[in-house]
């Protein structure tokens, strides 16, 4: 049990601050109650969890809020974060990224890189990770039972990349069918691993479709009819892939891949800057998931996803680091800057243009979006009932300590603060299905 | 003296990054010499050093970089960082930001509130920050002694503002003689208050062109011409600010700015998004500075300051942080903002544009570009002979710890990701004129 004051999203654009809520979590790691001292048994419960050692009060500035839902990170690009970045995607790919991921066939690296990778996320406050690893079965194993050794509830995918014409000979599947060999034992692999479906999740994962044969992308389609497992893979993300496969399939990649049965209501598609409206409406129908990178996508992305746009058509909507595509491990920058990209997209960039024309109007999201992207969003995406702290909900949270102000606060300006302002070194502890899986010194 | 490896700009899109680098300072306070293991001097001059214990050693994970130049800070707004971002420029100074600063009437808030900035500022690397003050003179000196005291170099502005159009009541100089007369007394006193010149500087701070009278900028341009001391103004910040001096002047406010002898080659002017090309080149002309606050433009600026194209006209150019139109004190986070943002003016936003039209080609910069803005840029901007780990510079100087690699990197990668992943706790020590104004721990 927890005592102190949370935030949690509580509408698309409302964040939800109360003192003194007693936060009671039960055996099977979720939310029993959430009570405030109005009611009439909070005294009563709070003294019998102080009597049985089950008791956390939190300080005067520290804050619970609910862990965060990364939708996008390439495990095995840990080590290269925050490097590289001047490069357009390709380039990218073919001289940093490929032979940085072909190293994972070293299992001790992969381990090595991998609980680095997990203990960092953790420490963000991030919870739950949806991640590509990479073409190697065992070391995406290794990269799974980092996440159930140090507790962070992970959804990972092994990479599926066919097409000799996009991808480099020493880092590929050596045809569609190894691919998808490939991909069915690992998910038979990881739904051995652990009992609880949702501590590691194996995710079917064409890497994008310019690196995928069509039987790679036609085999992938009918696993995830066969297991119903979430499927993910990058959409529309540069002006660059758009184009490649408006070239090849005389179609865009949202309907190429529900065209080969890949767009499904466990699909969460990264990026997606250059969706269409018929796109959006495919999606919507499909009910399937988008995450959204802005940091990433200022620097290979060529745009700004359509947020508002996109919340409106009540498509699923979460956000996610891509590293290394983002130099930070960090959801919280991810926040900001998907607020900042937001305004940018409103307001237009190139002020020689008028300003009723430069932007696209009524754009700008403000952070209770972001926050509630972050987690609601990306739990949303990915079938799972967190994000939230309300009865009923899994016990993922982050203990954070807020700055100290020099003027008097109201609840709403404290959560604004905290979302604008926390630092790694701010997040005390982090608890995922109630047990404490991170604490700070 | 310190020996470490150190990061200094080179040229304006060039870090250098050379290990085992012995740093000597003199008694004032400037680098005396920057030595290598292959001068023949090198082992005589560390021995008597270590001798004299006068010798720091920065452990392996640790870099010596430049301290960085803010060039844009409003003191007052200090307590309101990260706050009520959600609002046009004009009601959020009306409703939040006037009411704010006029709290610093009151001197032990203003101390208060005076102490724990400088603190912050130089826990986040910055050793010398350009700032807006308020209209009170005694609370500005407040500020100016919290820079004395603590180690800060600090460029203050006593704010003229007596438009009564365009400010509020309670908060505004009574006529345009009272803005003058109090900015020349602030210059005296605080020319009285320090013997070194380059330690507290009083700036002729005109708030924007919008904020005072025809009289009030004459008068303040002819008391820049008396005592040739620096000048700092909002410049075509936000379409709406742009558009009004355009209807008061039918001019844009760079060139109003000159009619009132206010452009000098010791102004800088903040945030500048909608500079015409004629103002680029009178700003060029008369050797006048830019400020740019990419954080702060996202909310208030309607557009991306042009930085490519300011360069290139060799306008001197900072960063700034514009605390608190800008959430963050750190400059570390502005660097990151500038390259984003020059990303997003290169590549466009709104992907329904063609590629071809919708951003302004050749507009990246890297973050070697940030970099050099966030010291040399600064320091030209001011006149001060910092921002560089060359003989001659002042030592003004932070100590920051890189985070553990699990690959390994070169030179130019260790600094890449240093610039993109350092947080406020992995600045360790920052120092000016030689001096240990700041130890983490």
């Amino acid at each position: 049990m927890i005592e102190g004051t949370i935030c949690t999203p509580e509408t698309v654009d409302k964040i939800g601050c109360y003192g003194n809520a007693l936060v009671c979590v039960n055996q099977q790691g979720l939310i029993a109650s959430v009570l405030f001292p109005n009611n009439s048994q909070y005294g009563e419960i709070k003294q019998t969890a102080i009597s049985q050692g089950n008791y956390h009060q939190l300080a005067a500035d520290e804050y619970l809020l609910p862990g965060y839902v990364d939708l996008h990170v390439h495990a095995p690009q840990w080590p290269q974060a925050g490097l590289a970045l001047d490069l357009p995607l390709a380039d990218w790919l073919d001289h940093y990224t490929f032979p940085l991921e072909s190293k994972c066939s070293d299992l001790n690296y992969s381990k090595t890189i991998y609980d680095s990778l997990v203990k960092e996320l953790l420490s963000q406050g991030t919870t739950t990770a949806l991640m590509f690893g990479t073409i190697y079965n065992d070391s995406n194993i290794i990269l799974a039972k980092a996440c159930l050794e140090y507790g962070l509830r992970g959804f990972i995918g092994q990479v599926a990349m066919d097409n000799a014409d996009q991808t480099p000979a020493y880092y590929r599947n050596q045809s569609a069918k190894d691919a998808i060999d490939a991909t069915e034992l690992f998910i038979k692999q990881l739904q051995k691993l652990s009992n609880d479906a949702d501590r590691v999740v194996p995710v079917i994962t064409p890497r994008f479709v310019p690196s995928c044969s069509d039987a790679c992308l036609q085999g992938l389609g009918q696993l995830a009819n066969k297991y119903n497992v979430p499927v993910q893979t990058h959409v529309s993300e540069s002006s660059w892939e758009h184009g490649y496969v408006l070239d090849r399939f005389k179609a865009t990649d949202t309907s190429v891949l529900d065209q080969f049965g890949l767009l499904t209501d466990r699909t969460i598609l990264m990026h997606a800057t250059h969706l269409t409206d018929d796109d959006m409406d495919l999606l919507a129908k499909r009910e399937a998931a988008l995450a959204h990178c802005p940091i990433s996508n200022a620097y290979f992305g060529n745009g700004v996803m359509r947020v508002k746009e996109i919340l409106a058509k009540q498509i699923k909507l979460g956000l996610g680091t891509d590293i290394s595509g983002g130099y930070s491990s960090s959801i919280y920058h991810n926040i900001r800057q998907a607020v900042i990209s937001s305004r940018m997209l409103e307001d237009g960039v190139d002020t020689t243009k008028q300003a009723t024309t430069r932007g696209v109007a009524n754009s700008r999201i403000n952070i209770a979006t972001a926050f509630y992207m972050a987690t609601v969003g990306g739990a949303e995406a990915l079938h799972l009932n967190t994000g939230r702290i309300k009865e009923g909900y899994k016990a993922d949270f982050q203990v954070v300590k807020s700055h100290p102000s020099v003027i008097t606060l109201s609840d709403e300006q404290m959560i604004e603060r905290i979302l604008y302002q926390t630092q790694q070194s701010d997040i005390k502890q982090v608890y995922i299905d109630g047990n404490l899986v991170y604490c700070k010194d």
